[in-house]
């Protein structure tokens, strides 16, 4: 019989087939981020294939962030497994300055929602976590260094004071996407938002999820009009 | 000089730099989906590198799902490009009564917002589209088909109607992630979604935002009740 085309394409490579069993038996396993994996003689003999196929397999998985390897050291589980670096290929959309205004729009959707279920689940020792990291960013901001990475940090605990499991997953890549087009890390924002981040703090600390959601609409309104006006005059 | 650990892990491997250099060529020679790349032997000499190199780096990038390898025929930019099959890492959450809740929580959250921007934005075409897909789910509900795929692409056609560019990437996916894990094909919500859909696309035609918004809250409310309906009896 003659193999078509078509059924070609649907053949997986046996390094292929060999890493859909090594995500199985993660799942299976109940592995988790960090944890180690065999190492690459038993994992040969369980998977019934050669060094060179396994090695394969790793590294499409690696690709997709399943995976890390630390030589000399071992296989282990991603810190999040899972959740490549542009998850949502934002690379390949073409117009740079339309992403960024639509990701500045996808996070006023989003983020004072966000806002509001941290005020109503969080708890205690959330709130000590989000004071601390206020606190960090706010001395960034005084000693003049970038706080863009501890900023984006602020956004992504409350991404998990939230209690839903899908958007801390979700916030540090729609952050990361606007900071890999446009660097606000020097800009004159940054005494705004010593005072918006207050309010989302007092908000959450008091549980008042409406107060939550109005000081995130505020904090990111005032986002959204400044990248605008420097996307405008950069000619982005 | 010895080389530490910590540098050994962050040496990428040929392939690795080849796939990189892959995606460079890709983005800043505007291919887009679909869009085929020059075969092997010319792609051999303009990365300098051999075939085996080549075909892993190739091999990597299909697995993030920006490369496809038509046999016989050539290598093409993804459809997707970039957006892999489960880029959130869902597979990886452990807890998926959880999951499935928490991610039609984010539906809420996002859909309202992008059936009030689709009314707002979209065009005469696109309505056309959606007028379509609305009578082929109903068609499918009527002869008792499954219409998990054609509902699917009804809540993506409003992704682009939205005119932002990111929505439309993460619709499927968030879909598709509930699919996996809880099966409402043969659903009795299926009359529900006729009377449900429809509200939503007249609230489109009229170019009425409020009245989108709100039809999508009724419509996703009800899935959210069945949903948590059929997770209890399921003791999923």
């Amino acid at each position: 019989m003659e193999i078509k085309k078509e059924d070609m394409d649907s053949i997986k490579s046996l390094s292929e087939v060999t890493a859909d069993t090594i995500v199985k038996h993660i799942v299976s396993e109940g592995l988790g981020k960090g944890d180690k994996l065999p190492n690459e003689k038993i994992l040969c003999e369980l998977l019934g294939v050669g060094r060179s196929t396994l090695r394969e397999a790793v590294r499409m998985l690696s690709s997709r962030n399943i995976l890390v390897v630390k030589h000399g050291s071992g296989i282990y589980v991603s810190d999040k497994p899972g959740v490549s670096q542009d998850p949502l290929g934002f690379t390949f959309i073409k117009d740079k300055k339309r992403l960024v205004h639509d990701l500045v729009e996808f996070r006023m959707i989003l983020e004072p929602r966000v806002a509001a279920l941290a005020a109503q689940n969080r708890t205690k020792e959330q709130l000590i976590k989000l004071e601390t990291q206020a606190a960090v960013v706010e001395e960034l901001i005084e000693q003049g260094k970038s706080h863009a990475q501890a900023d984006s940090e602020f956004h992504s605990l409350l991404g998990e004071m939230s209690g839903n499991s899908v958007l801390p997953n979700l916030e540090p890549i729609i952050f990361k996407a606007i900071d890999l087009f446009i660097d606000l890390s020097q800009s004159k924002l940054s005494h705004d938002t010593i005072g918006e981040h207050r309010a989302i703090v007092d908000a959450i600390r008091s549980g008042k999820s409406v107060d939550a959601n109005d000081a995130m609409v505020a904090h990111l309104l005032n986002n959204k009009i400044f990248i605008l006006k420097v996307l405008e005059q950069e000619n982005f």
